[in-house]
């Protein structure tokens, strides 16, 4: 049973059965100047304007596909920075490939603060407001948390931001968001934006991010110049289809499966509420219903996630799609004791789990938790 | 009939008829802590394996996977890049994905220097003689040339920039050279290597990155740690499978794939001087017989290649794995006249290629050239 959806995802059948076409049709590189390099120019940009609709970008922007969200973000961030940056703002609840990229600016000797995060995960308000001064040039800002499904106000920071410096950039990380939540490029008001394949059912291997028309980057990666010369490379046409149909496939049952999962999600809370053990959840109900985040008190996160793996669940600890937790940090952030923070798991649904697959994760965790408990006392 | 193979190449049915299979068994997150991530884990590292085996490297090196050998050659070269780097030396033959990162470190305000090439399009010794000064703290000098198929003599050039700076650090493009010809990393004597899958009937987005041991990189890319902190982002498992699968497919049969690709590019050799056609052949007998770089004196490429599009037939003009041309550079680095870069052709073979395909290819070649002709005079 994957209850570790967050991480990464299975791709669709849907879309596997569709590679063959993929690599036999299109497997030309879409920058040779021949008819069938055409047609795969051509798949390409039906590929990207997929990726338009489903964030309602106008053909205007730019969407630049790249190896992955990480690199998207690292692109974001690296490709705005100049030698007279004033100063760039992140949250503290930021994915490793935005919060680490910050930290390296500030290694090179820029200005960079840290937005705090409130009880519930979110972006403090109050402390960005503090934070963000006219001198800020860059902020970055996460739509959903992949910690605890925290779901930002994002057109609201937006909003405040260029009230303070009309002249910012805000990019935002939508890995989370795009394809399970609504995410409108428009309605948010942010200048870039970044998705991910294999959240949603696509491929490791592609992310795409969403520059605003208007919006000056420079590349982290030069070569060949492709990709409106911000990401060289050969195009990964059979990742960018998988990209294009996971979001076409997540954004047509949008609403479904997201009163699906939130079925999951209450299922889970309500099951666990039937049994004696001592918990705490640090999502709100208001969260993205995909990820739960919580602590079994006295439960060593790595110690009771083994036990599971040993019954054939899998859940995550922490930001398992890192090699390094960031967990800590996150948590940390939302005031949350050292005893929550060590027993930290993440549940993360998809839609193909079941309620039958829910139910049978409470017992378990439960069977785990007080067998844990039994040896320790 | 497809003879742009430098450019890309079909992914083999042997390998994509095993992606579903890594799919289900493999889609977990290789940094999950359960079992079935740990299993993933040891998938990739399975993978990273037969790259080792493929161009004979040591445990004790590293091999770094990433998003395309566009962004291992960044890597490389970006990675190795400090405050006080004296020099870098490129060859004028490199892949824009080496040349244009060695131009935006001249821009940075970097001492570069360019190595000319020989009329067969090789490096030429005694130039690199004279710029392979002991200030020289990179070197990068391709194997294979992507646009002739002029082979490089590697293990020379790495013995003379190490007699003058031992401790330079010297890599290696053998993107058209991995899975084609002979590869070993020991034998060369160069301390980082990129390969490619895509040029040898793997994904596109996907490439390597050898690195020797002791030799230290930064990150170009920032987030999770991943590939020991070199390549943040989740691994992309599948494509780093098709990697490993078409450099064990390439290596198994790298001897009988070469002497039959020898000889369609002998009966293409052959077939075309028996009509009566002006034309001249920048690739020499000894290069790689996977590339065919010759021109038609007065067809303009473009314009030839579009009336070969229109019969069926794909060949290149230039580097048609970039959006912008780098065939002029090297052409006229090698000597070669305006009339002749002009009408430069780049014929690329693969083992899916037959011999009533090269003949027809020839015929193909003869009618437009003739047509071309007769038109213009």
């Amino acid at each position: 049973m994957f209850f570790d959806n967050a991480s990464t995802t299975i791709i669709d059948k849907e879309i596997m059965n569709q590679l063959d076409m993929v690599n036999e049709k299109y497997f030309y590189n879409p920058g040779g100047l021949y008819e069938n390099g055409r047609k795969s120019r051509a798949f390409l940009e039906m590929c990207r304007n997929n990726v338009y609709s489903a964030i309602n970008a106008s053909g205007d922007d730019d969407i630049v596909f790249t190896g992955s969200a990480t690199e998207a973000n690292n692109l974001a961030l690296f490709g705005l920075l100049k030698k007279n940056t004033r100063k760039i703002l992140v949250s503290q609840g930021e994915h490793p490939s935005i919060y680490n990229v910050a930290l390296e600016m500030k290694q090179r000797g820029y200005d960079v603060d840290f937005v705090s995060l409130t009880a519930g995960g979110c972006v403090d308000f109050e402390d960005f407001k503090n934070k963000m001064t006219d001198d800020v040039d860059i902020v970055s800002i996460m739509l959903v948390s992949n910690e605890t499904g925290a779901i930002n106000d994002v057109s609201n920071l937006v909003e405040y931001a260029k009230s303070i410096n009309p002249k910012c950039i805000f990019h935002c990380d939508a890995v989370q968001g795009v394809g399970k939540i609504k995410v409108d490029v428009d309605e948010l008001g942010v200048d870039m934006l970044t998705m991910s394949a294999h959240k949603i059912h696509g491929c490791k291997g592609v992310g795409a991010l969403y520059i605003r028309k208007g919006v000056k980057l420079k590349p982290v990666v030069y070569g060949g110049g492709q990709e409106n010369g911000l990401r060289s490379g050969t195009e990964n046409l059979l990742g960018i289809f998988t990209l294009s149909e996971a979001l076409r496939i997540a954004c047509t049952n949008l609403e479904n499966n997201y009163n699906y999962v939130l079925e999951l999600k209450k299922l889970f809370l309500n099951k666990l509420s039937d049994f004696n053990l001592e918990y705490v959840v640090h999502s709100l109900d208001c969260n993205s219903p995909y990820i739960v985040s919580l602590s079994f008190l006295g439960c060593r996160a790595e110690t009771l996630l083994n036990m599971l793996s040993d019954k054939g669940v899998c859940v995550g600890n922490g930001s398992a799609c890192s090699s390094k937790k960031s967990g800590n940090r996150i948590l940390e952030s939302m005031g949350r004791s050292k005893a929550e923070i060590e027993s930290n798991l993440r549940i993360s649904f998809s839609k193909y789990n079941t309620l039958d697959e829910v139910a049978l994760l409470v017992e378990k965790i439960n069977e785990c938790v007080s067998a844990y408990l039994d040896k320790v006392r």
